[in-house]
């Protein structure tokens, strides 16, 4: 088979399992309202399936600092941060966010995707070891990849299987990186943050958190879990993304380590890109400041989270093991996660379907996203549906 | 060696290596003035080292598009296209690309380099081979390695040895993806494309051509070199940028096998990164517009490439290959670079630098990019500049 005629085959693959499984992928958003809801053909629809962690992404101050940036440096940079894309909001966003971590060092980087790519890849080489979590984002598996390093994978959150691996390792346990997440994209579930800092020193290993799900969500100011853990001056290296709760496009990486600095000569993801818009890094700005400043919205944020979790628990619905933003309906079959998802749309409720092999453990999960913009009754309504639809699905 | 003392070790190599030559790479850019000059500290800085290749960063038409994207839909998705972050507008870019290209399918991606990650690691596989040229971009290396096919590399432009790599395939020449560019960023020459299309045919491989530096640049509508060598109907995969000719952030994939829509559902640099800002889409559909009826900027910018390449030229210079919006001086030594470099910079005259091993050959670089912005009053200066310091370069 040629090129094109493996991609056939895959597609058939993916037809013959099931067919209208697809149609629930990459929906068309047709205008979108406010944090909360979009019109999706002629329906108003309740979005419950963005990472809008914080419901700034209408935000008049971010809207405000990315006109006047449009106006002042135009529509982009054109360049490289290494050739003549290095602009001064680049360098001040990178100040402020090695602040509000009260780290030494940051880098911005044009996505998340790329922040994980181009930390990893420019932390590891050939030779060394990447332990990474079994529910890791494909970001981190793909920054492995490109590292040229050894991948090995440990059980999700388990403990003594991370120690089980790193004591194998013997000696190559100090060439060793160990990536987490703050919050689980999956199941919404926190990493043990404290117990797998004890064994990075003990095996002295890196350490790398990425906060991607969990800023502006976790701690006090946000931080993450770095900060609801208190955990700043143990974690190695943090990635977080602006396309989640700061509503932009864009991550980062901070540390205390100086050597953070040396990835910008040597990451590819870094260096081989044109660096973020004056749009962006000027609404990123203004995110940060909202994001730190924004106690309550967390406080929202995580009332509507329990909200949800515990009526969804109380239906009898299988959820991951903690509430957060991202509360996942775990089901058997995909066959069950496509008749509620049909269902909730039928509801005009959007929410977002993960099949095997992307969810854990052979399930399929529903997932839904909760924000600070969300209502009671909103969260009222989707807990409504959910029971309304509970005994077609587990039938 | 642990990991960061790894990376000391890089950094001292590298510092050994040219000390001051740190300096010249992520120079801070204060403010961005125009298409062709910025404030570096308390200069006025002319630059001639930016991808704005048809000048249009601060066009008013892009401006009031962003603007208006950010009042509709806000500052970010907060999502994948394959989540909640498929809006309009994304799909309107995309079919806009595909009627440029008179082309059935285009998938846009979040930054140029993901586009090539996206694109090569989607068509290619472990077991399948990637030929890519000496000087390939380094997303099109790292799309190689992210794809797990064997990479093997054929000598710049070198039609002869492309060939015998192709024969020496045998059988896997049909699951060969050969990859180049229609102008390549380190010496500013084009591919000879209707030469390489000859044999993708004979050995049935596919080709994918990377426009990124040449789209706006080449062609009537300014489709890039496959408008030029007028090849569209054979080449396979065309991608390109946002972040050059059309003042954006992003990069895209076009092609008129209907396989290219499979991307979607496999391809990690396009599924697992939030899609680009409705500002971006709304300004690089605006630019797409004046890019296509930019005839008479494409002249402007092919005036201004050719005075500079016959002054350089005739000042004793050694050049790249031919002409273009890239005109790359080569030198001997990384330390003439950087006089070179530092001559310029004193003149306030801003170029990039490129030290091995990122130079082929061994060389180092002064490159110049040249814009439709560009006036003969300012290119006249930079030729009388680049001849001034001719003595103290080459002494």
């Amino acid at each position: 088979m040629n090129l094109l005629e493996k991609l056939d085959a895959a597609a058939a693959a993916r037809k013959a399992q099931l067919p209208e499984g697809l149609a629930a992928f990459g929906i068309p958003i047709d205008e979108s309202y406010s944090a909360t809801e979009a019109r999706i053909g002629e329906r108003r629809v309740l979005m419950l399936g963005t990472n809008n962690y914080l419901g700034l992404s209408f935000s008049s101050e971010c809207r405000e600092a990315a006109h006047k940036a449009i106006d002042r440096e135009g529509t982009g940079t054109t360049g490289s941060r290494m050739a003549n894309g290095n602009y001064y909001g680049h360098r001040a966003l990178e100040r402020e966010l090695a602040e509000f971590y009260h780290c030494r060092e940051c880098i911005v980087f044009t996505t998340g995707y790329q922040a994980n790519l181009g930390t990893i890849s420019g932390l590891a080489g050939v030779g060394d070891v990447v332990l990474i979590d079994g529910d890791a984002h494909a970001s981190i598996y793909d920054g492995c990849i490109l590292s040229g390093a050894d991948v090995i994978r440990f059980r999700h959150n388990d403990v003594v299987d991370l120690e089980k691996r790193l004591r194998r390792l013997g000696d190559r346990s100090r060439n060793t990186l160990i990536v987490i997440e703050g919050i689980y994209s999956m199941l919404g579930d926190q990493a043990p943050l404290a117990e797998i800092v004890k064994l990075k020193n003990v095996y002295q290993s890196t350490l790398l958190l990425d906060e991607a799900h969990s800023l502006g969500v976790l701690g006090e100011t946000g931080q993450g879990l770095v900060e609801k853990a208190r955990m700043i001056d143990e974690v190695d290296f943090i990635t977080g993304t602006f396309s989640k709760s700061l509503c932009g496009i864009g991550g980062f990486c901070v540390s205390n380590h100086p050597q953070l600095n040396q990835l910008r000569y040597i990451s590819h993801p870094y260096i081989f890109t044109a660096s973020p818009s004056p749009a962006t890094i000027a609404s990123t700005r203004a995110a940060l400041k909202l994001l730190r400043d924004g106690y309550s919205l967390r406080e929202q944020l995580w009332r509507n989270a329990h909200q949800l979790y515990s009526c969804l628990k109380e239906t009898g619905y299988c959820l991951g093991p903690e509430p957060g933003p991202i509360v996942a309906v775990l089901l058997d079959s995909p066959k069950q996660a496509l008749t509620l998802w049909n269902g909730l749309m039928a509801h005009d409720i959007y929410v977002n379907l993960v099949l095997p092999p992307a969810a854990p453990e052979g399930k399929s999960l529903v997932r839904c996203s909760i924000n600070a913009a969300h209502t009671a009754e909103q969260i009222g309504r989707v807990c409504e549906t959910f029971s309304k639809l509970y005994p077609a699905v587990t039938q």
